[in-house]
């Protein structure tokens, strides 16, 4: 049993991490901090957790305490793990960000997406993006884990088989992904309500997005070259999930494309290739930590289409965390993360 | 480790109970029927059971391979369990039966309202309402329960404290319900399209409903006497959940209405009375097989409101169902059954 | 043609004004002002309004100005009226208030229930309450009208029949309502959000709703005694319609009761009694000014149930106030207001 | 005033031909038919038209009736115009065919999109391609109409300025299309239940789907050569709405995109270019017939963007429908069609 802190634990990340963590039978949730609603219980801003943490409650952000955790999870604004990574690490508490700070190599790229100066350049070196399907062993060793974003993680997944087949031209990539808008957050903004979101489907971002340099740099280290990649997401009127549909020219003659695809991801426990022909729906991994894909190329031609689905707040946020966790402190991977998606 | 079939077990309560039986230790689900699905896996027709039930295909029901079930649960139109109850039961194999087949003690009434014959009368004396927070100590020695319906769930549960207590005129109860559309299961008829339903609200067999008979049985069981009960369900553009509104009139003076309630539950591990002035939300019993209860006075008048929300797939059909189970095999009551509401 | 003005046009009623007047005839909107969005073009905020009003833009909120107009539409949060009308109507501009700032006619209790001093207390002698079914031919010589709530249009509507008719108990009614979102209008309130408020359903102001005393204050003018309501609102998720499910307790035999609600509204272009046995969807008068009304009177019992839908932005706000701006200026009654609802 | 009869209206175009019909002050709606609802009046099928088309009842298809109509629409399944359609443009009936019966000018590719023998391919030669963006003359002396699908509507409006422009690959298009639930029609499919396709999204049809030939034809008519089209469809879950996501790879330097497409629909009626950096909203075109439009060119790079909205209804059908029959008849061309959108 292991004793976890959760910074900034008010958001859908945070939740998320208390409902799944409920489950887990080797982690204590000792702390959870909030500056807006110290001294509120957590079970009284989320009741889906009333009998679940009855006497947790929210408190400062203090790092002395958080120290004393064995890993703290950062569920917090871009800007704020940057603060506390450091003093963390050295008293070795292990820490699992599940925002944008450590996510790019490049201090200077970050700076520039994220419009204010990098907060910790010097643990960029140790940082490890935590998507264990390409970096599990570096993750079992990690002391600091960026934890992708959820699009980077659907659109990662999509096109590595193809990529690390050398399949596809990197230069032609296009990734239209379709959000449900959990993705915009918690936060009270006009275009987030129901009455304004529901019964409507839109695009943003289509010049240019934060995930993009996440993506395009996950992508690189897979192909070991530049890509070039266009990334429009899209606002769906549903609460979770992410469908990226994944478009590639291919380069050569690709073979069997789904053997290809069910080779890859044979020992991954989270990615489920469907069987040919398959459309996945992002319900089908409501509420779980599963990838599911599907390879499409229409017509026998030249364009190949790969169909990716996940929980926004599971695999793109807080169950991915818990894997990531999983494989630092040795416990089975799938620890606590074995139910099965709600459907409908 | 028990051996369980399920009847029926292409619709809503079918697949739900595989999701939630996936988590239950004790429970091996060995065998599930269709007859339109024969040879149909699960898990293609449900993928969110993929990497659960992954050899498990849908059989032809047969009364012999089922009798070799420690129990079986029927997920079926009514009318299926009365042909198949009686044999099982001779077999030594418990029923749990999710449809409407026994829950009237009263073959006659149950012929009024289901338009047909009652098809085994003889089981009527024996069956038991699993309704645990009334019924417990006989369910644990029952070997055919009827699990009680959702709207019934929910307005018993809500007016238990106020009946027993004996605070409210019986004859003046009107319940006001609100469910989610998997109450009308899995057919597709075109009043369930999401182009008819969403974005809309209305009641329905205001004039009389199926679940008004059930109803008024169990209110007259707690309270001894007969009741006047108005009863108008609403269909309400969400997947699952029930509301339920509850108004009483006083006789008495009540006194502290929160307490009566908290004190009555206490013990109950699938009721939560919520704080005082507390409005439960639906979604927060999503996936789950609580029961969440507020009571208000408004104005301090004579008029009592009770709010009662539930799953309509989990407390109100199959997350009872297990209960049951649980208690007819001496499990601990919650097996199961302990995983939070998936919220947002 | 006359020239109207709209106070406060950035909130949903504000808007909702300015897409049913684009079809009206005999009105130009010539002024729409907005502190926040001062010098916004409204087709910039509401892309709906594009080729309609293309040079339109939000103003300050100038007396003077707003005092040449004909008539001046408050689509405000209460109190701003309160500080405007008497100058306006000193001008010879008709006010119609959309805001609850004239609905009750006695201050102290206005004061109550909105916490704060009333702050045009010589006008609510004047003030006419706008609903026309009711009080129809003041609304023609009205220089201010107090546009009735959503909720309390929907639940008079239903009642007025009965109660005029003597037929049920006035100390005994129960209205159990359910509302879309933009109720809740297009503040930035995070329980608005999609991602809280859609797949689930709750109550709210179960003990005291400020919607209350107007209801109250209605039906006592039809019943000309006190009554005793209880009134519960619940949050539904879809955007638009009210669903007002209206329960009494008959004190006499009411004979036919279909025909009574059909003679009652005979003559009324905006209310429709629905077939007998009917149960109307909100959905039914998505956009439109009409209110549909249902009569059950379940197994032949004391209780009388209405059901009475409409859509609040329109009848229940917007669609109400330009119906009584024709009657105010002689125009057809149902002037501009004539389109089918939008179903699907 | 002109005679128009309606064949197959109880489906989701007939009945918004219904909705528009009866804002359009020279059209009168003399006969709509239905083999199944035979009798039944529409609005008692549709009550949104209560009030507007009291007295019409649907009636047998009779050819002989139907020619003493100055026009027919077809809103049926495809097949039906072929048997019909022939009979009526003898007697002197204009024929508006919503269904893809006359879309395709190659009856064998009809045949294998639709898998049965095309039914009247002598009339090929002479049915017009309903799109009065680039077939307005045409259409003016046309007799019979394909009016075209909703996601070829949608497609074709986003690439026509770039494809006359020579600006693109003709041979690399990616449409990535976004489609409501109507879409799907109304008939009772379990995939179509809001308990199935709500909180979902998925993609359909990604190997090939029957609005594949159409686009490609009519994008081919633009280019003047063979194009290479990857199109993938996903099912949305709202009730109305397509939002098509469109990609090209520039072959030449674009200039000023924003006024390329300006000035390409500078004087249509119903395409309205929304200002360079917008990302439309389905929901500000719902209802309505309008197609709003916007160019991106991500990073100033090679690939652009065009994103593109429609109510599938309406301008994807029956408000294209009475856009053609405007034209064909000599009324204005936005008669019946100036409401603005319902929003929100």
């Amino acid at each position: 049993m292991i004793k976890v802190g959760i910074v900034g634990g008010t958001g859908y990340t945070g939740v998320e991490l208390l409902r799944l963590l409920a489950q887990h039978p080797q982690v204590n949730v000792a702390m959870i901090t909030s500056r807006s609603e110290t001294g509120v219980k957590v079970c009284d801003m989320y009741p889906n957790l009333r009998g679940h943490y009855d006497t947790l409650a929210f408190s400062e952000p203090d790092a002395k305490q958080l120290g004393a955790m064995d890993a703290v999870f950062f569920a917090t604004p871009h800007g704020v793990a940057h603060a506390l990574a450091g003093e963390l690490l050295e008293n070795g508490t292990r820490v699992i960000d599940l925002s944008a700070d450590f996510r790019l190599r490049d201090a200077d790229e970050w700076s520039r997406w994220y419009g204010q100066a990098h907060g910790a350049p010097e643990l960029l070196q140790e940082a490890v993006y935590g998507l264990p399907e390409m970096h599990r062993e570096k993750i079992k060793n990690a002391r600091l884990i960026a934890v992708p974003g959820c699009y980077p993680t659907s659109v990662q997944l999509g096109y590595l088989p193809l990529l690390e087949a050398g399949l596809i031209d990197p230069g032609q990539l296009i990734a239209d992904c379709k959000s449900g808008v959990t993705g915009a957050g918690r936060g009270a903004k006009v275009g987030s309500l129901l009455a304004e979101a529901s019964e409507s489907m839109k695009a943003y971002g289509a010049s240019g997005h934060r995930h993009l340099p996440e993506i395009s740099q996950g992508l690189r280290d897979i192909q070991q070259s530049t890509v070039g990649l266009t990334f429009v997401p899209h606002l769906t009127p549903m609460i979770r999930g992410i469908h990226s549909t994944l478009y590639g020219q291919l380069t050569a003659d690709p073979g069997d494309l789904q053997a290809l695809f069910e080779q890859r991801y044979a020992n991954e426990p989270f990615v489920d290739v469907m069987p040919a022909g398959s459309h996945p729906e992002t319900r089908s991994v409501k509420g779980i930590n599963t990838c599911r894909l599907a390879v499409h190329r229409p017509g026998n031609g030249n364009t190949v289409v790969v169909l990716s689905v996940i929980d926004n707040l599971v695999k793109g946020a807080s169950g991915q965390a818990i894997q990531n966790l999983n494989l630092m402190f040795g416990f089975d991977e799938n620890t606590g993360l074995t139910a099965p998606a709600l459907m409908p």
